[in-house]
């Protein structure tokens, strides 16, 4: 096999096309700058330098955005930390190195150490590469945490792969101030201007851009967090692309379920719902975690937790949502359910004069067979419904999955009605995260997270947007079978030089070979 | 929080149903089991158990298998091994454990010694947890290793999921013999009935069975190997479920494209198209990795390259196929191809009197500007095309995905008109695999192995369908947040009594915490 001859010209690199459609533009520039991008040394300084511009211009990021979407400084100062924590997260995951996977097992010949090998003794190398160009829809509701520079771009850029970002149109201000300071970071700090492209679009209805960003030849994955009809229009658009399909990361709606037991609503009832109404307020109920159904049966406590809660939905003075038509959507929301039979108002709410303000509202049903599934669809907004259920161990299968679900219990449960350890294994099933006794907003960014769940909540259960592990969704592994060690990845080679840990045979090590 | 009572029932176990339709029983029946064994101690001791099961009968197993599939002894004996392995290594895995990939990260409190968290310091503690009862579709290919204890079969039990086979019409013998030695043995080892299951079909026109092991409500995952038409069927199927949509891991078809240097061809064409013949005649030509589509350029040595694999094909002698409509389905791809404006027959090769006999086909085409896609279409059995391209260095973009892409290269490569290092990257940019210097048939199980790859190799290039992380397919991660430790799964637990690698506050550790 050849060595390399270091002065050999690389191929002509493609053009950048001039398309008449920004979309088009933009990702075609993203396929350019993925060539370089893929294994560039700049990914960890990079994805610094953005989080250190940021920093830079933290009060002025803060306030666009809370003029623009009606959420609070307070609210938005503890989300902007979460963006530049997370985007410092992948960087350091990046320098680390072991995201990448790297499995190496040596070519066996009878007689060596190692163990015979299943079929033939090749040597076989294994590591995750990035997919390619990604298209990443911005959030409505977390305009800083998984909007032009979230999560998804964070993860997606981590992973090697370029991004073209489509901003919610619900908050363009604070889409291109964002892009514009990331963009600056990048180009100072050697990067391509196709590693980071921005798609405007302030018309909700136009959806030339989405579809673009779904269905052009170079994309290879998408990145999406919002409805279920939009999710599921978006992973249908790419399952029918001309060329090959591609996987859509789409985090839709979830209802975030909560149960509580019998003596914890007795020994703490309104401590409880103290604690729910904070979570189904903050943010004016607009977060993907909003506990918006909570399970209770008949006892002690039951009419104190449902009049402290009552009392503090009702209290809590109206707000702005984020934007026109989410609030709409969140007044049909609710009187879909208030339709259901059964349901009673506990709190009115809903919309207000304002043409983006809401009330909160809590509504009320007492269920003796199966739950209406009606009731077990997400209402985005600061909305909650209490689901009186005969007995606690009353069956609830199918549980509908969600991002959360949550158990509030107590340290000395009674055997019964209380089935303990099941439930909880139940929950499970049900959920990318189980909570015990605390609310499901407020999400750890860390390895132990897991932001997910079953469908509706996301289509790819399997995947967590939230955390190191998110940076997977960008990538697949590549084998390369008795390959030279010039043509292996640096992360492949004998000579391990960036000291990873890697699975040698077999075993765990970070040294050479 | 509660102590677990240890004396407390566990909740009644729901009912097998008695369904009519064979696939419905052992559906429901699988969906009981999958209560206990998704966190059973037996299961490595059960997959060994069905290994030593089938070594015990190896001679009987191989016989019946040849004198139904056609493929010969020596060819079962080596696909024998690898089932054995396979199933050996899942036990290995699941005793050693890691593959759960377990993360913890502690409860956060000023002061405390780990980097301040971002978010809420909750103590969140993730881990892969079973998706529930799976269908596989046996391979018709490799009716031991992807039969109904192959690699799939073995991957999900490790997983924790109980299986529901659904055996390859052509192979019922076989499939039957497999399934009560793997029966009796998983009965032995306690496991209950339901772990596996499986569904028999000898009419091929029938997807009665096929239909419920994708739309069944309890079944969460189906693994199959088989044609791009039949694994997109299945694909959509899943799409349509009346209760939520599951992944459907599809390995379809593969050209397996190979690329020869100039250098390699005129250096040692011969020993080339001898490597190439006994890849592609190798069980007639049935393989997933076979050597499809051959990318040369006209040169010193492709006169002699040519000549050779003409007369290596040309002096093969007829064999017969899996079953007749596998050899119908040869003829008439191999007549497709022909077609193809340009194409000229070197070995006609094609459907022989007997119902399932066929002799080994070569075409060769020169290829001015883009490659007719017809020709990029897999032939499933004895046959490949040469595509003659202008020189080495034609563009061949869009590369077609596939599980491999071989090269032949030189040791000592001029510059020109080689181009290394990029050639190799723009491969694995193709495939889920690269191959140098060798054939692409001949798969080693192990950490290192890949095989899946881009569309339409497969819909899930994410995903391996050989090697240890084969039972990540089966699974999704959980996160359990400030759990008390009895709710914990016990790899998530402080103590870490099985001593599994884990990452701790971000760092890998296998002790307590």
């Amino acid at each position: 096999m050849p060595r390399p001859a270091p002065k050999r010209p690389a191929p002509p690199a493609p053009r950048r096309p001039r398309a008449t459609d920004p979309a088009i533009r933009a990702i075609a520039s993203a396929a350019v700058d993925f060539r370089d991008w893929r294994k560039s040394p700049l990914r960890a300084p990079a994805l610094e330098a953005i989080a250190s511009a940021l920093d830079a211009r933290r009060d002025e990021v803060i306030a666009a955005c809370a003029t623009e979407t009606a959420l609070f400084p307070a609210e938005l100062a503890a989300e902007f930390d979460r963006l530049t924590g997370t985007l410092r997260l992948f960087a350091a995951m990046v320098r680390e190195g072991s995201w990448v996977r790297a499995s190496i097992d040596r070519a066996w010949s009878p007689g060596s150490a190692a163990a015979a090998p299943i079929g033939p003794g090749h040597d076989v190398r294994s590591m995750l590469v990035p997919l390619g160009p990604v298209g990443v829809f911005g959030a409505s509701n977390f305009p800083l945490a998984y909007g032009v520079l979230g999560g998804d771009t964070a993860s997606a850029l981590a992973a090697g792969c370029t991004v073209v970002v489509k901003e919610h149109p619900a908050h363009p201000r604070t889409g291109r101030l964002l892009f514009q300071i990331a963009s600056a970071a990048l180009r100072a700090a050697g990067a391509g201007a196709g590693v980071l492209e921005y798609v405007q679009s302030e018309d909700p209805t136009d959806f030339t851009a989405a579809r673009s960003l779904v269905t052009a030849a170079p994309i290879r994955a998408v990145g999406f967090t919002g409805s279920l009809t939009a999710g599921t229009a978006l992973a249908d658009l790419a399952r029918g692309r001309s060329t090959r399909p591609i996987p859509v990361f789409a985090e839709m709606g979830s209802i975030n379920p909560v149960r509580i037991t019998p003596r914890s609503l007795s020994r703490r009832g309104a401590e409880i719902a103290d604690a729910l109404a904070s979570s189904i307020l903050l943010r004016h109920g607009q977060q993907c975690t909003k506990p918006g159904v909570i399970f209770v049966q008949p006892g002690r406590g039951l009419a104190a937790f449902v009049d402290r809660l009552t009392e503090r939905l009702a209290g809590a003075p109206p707000r702005d949502m984020l934007a026109p038509w989410v609030r709409d959507r969140f007044a049909d929301g609710l009187a879909r359910a208030r339709d259901v039979r059964g349901v009673k108002t506990l709190v009115k709410g809903g919309a207000t004069a304002s043409p983006r303000g809401a009330r909160a509202a809590l509504l009320h049903v007492k269920a003796k067979g199966e739950v209406p599934p009606a009731l077990l669809e997400e209402i985005f907004g600061p909305a909650a419904i209490i689901i009186e259920l005969p007995e606690f161990d009353h069956p609830l299968r199918p549980y509908p999955g969600a991002l959360t679900w949550t158990l509030f219990a107590e340290h000395d449960e009674p055997p019964r009605p209380w089935s303990g350890r099941h439930e909880a294994g139940e929950l499970a099933d049900c959920a990318g995260r189980v909570v015990f006794n605390g609310v499901p907003t407020g999400v750890r960014v860390a390895g132990g997270m897991v932001h997910g769940g079953p469908w509706p909540a996301t289509n790819r259960p399997e995947a967590t947007a939230v955390g190191p592990a998110a940076v997977e969704r960008w990538c697949r592994p590549v084998c390369w079978q008795n390959a030279p060690d010039w043509a292996l990845p640096e992360d492949l080679r004998d000579a391990n030089p960036r000291g990873l840990w890697r699975r040698v045979d077999g075993r765990w090590t970070n040294g050479p070979i």
